[in-house]
């Protein structure tokens, strides 16, 4: 079973990583950025898991352990069948 | 208009960080993981982009340019209304 984990800052936690993206895209004349924010993603395949509940609770205990820093940041969860 | 470009790395190329976060998670306990590969998620915010195509097309560009090493890595687009 695949699953992916995509962690976002939250809002209103400042991003200068994304900011530097920003403005190299700029400096690049990429047109019509307004702003980036970067994240992280997780392809993660699961072992012997054969139902959706049992898989999403094994990530989210990851996501909470160490995948997150959930002061700061949110994540989501995405079963893929 | 949102978009998020997700960057990942292409199907044979080694993940150490990958691998560190899978070793992470077994030794924490976390059951059931069998591979993990991480990559990179970019929230953008384009200005004046009135339509689809356009913000298609500018993004392909910011990710042929900066956002993704296209050697070694994948990216995907997708423009949320």
């Amino acid at each position: 079973m695949k699953a992916r984990v995509t962690v976002t800052l939250k809002n209103g936690i400042l991003d200068p990583q994304g900011k530097a993206i920003e403005g190299a895209l700029k400096s690049l004349g990429v047109d019509g950025i307004a702003s980036v924010r970067q994240g992280k993603v997780f392809d993660i395949e699961l072992a012997g898991a054969t139902d959706k509940a049992a898989a999403e609770a094994a990530l989210k205990d990851a996501a909470d352990k160490l995948l997150a820093n959930t002061v700061i940041e949110n994540y989501a969860i995405e079963v893929k069948g």
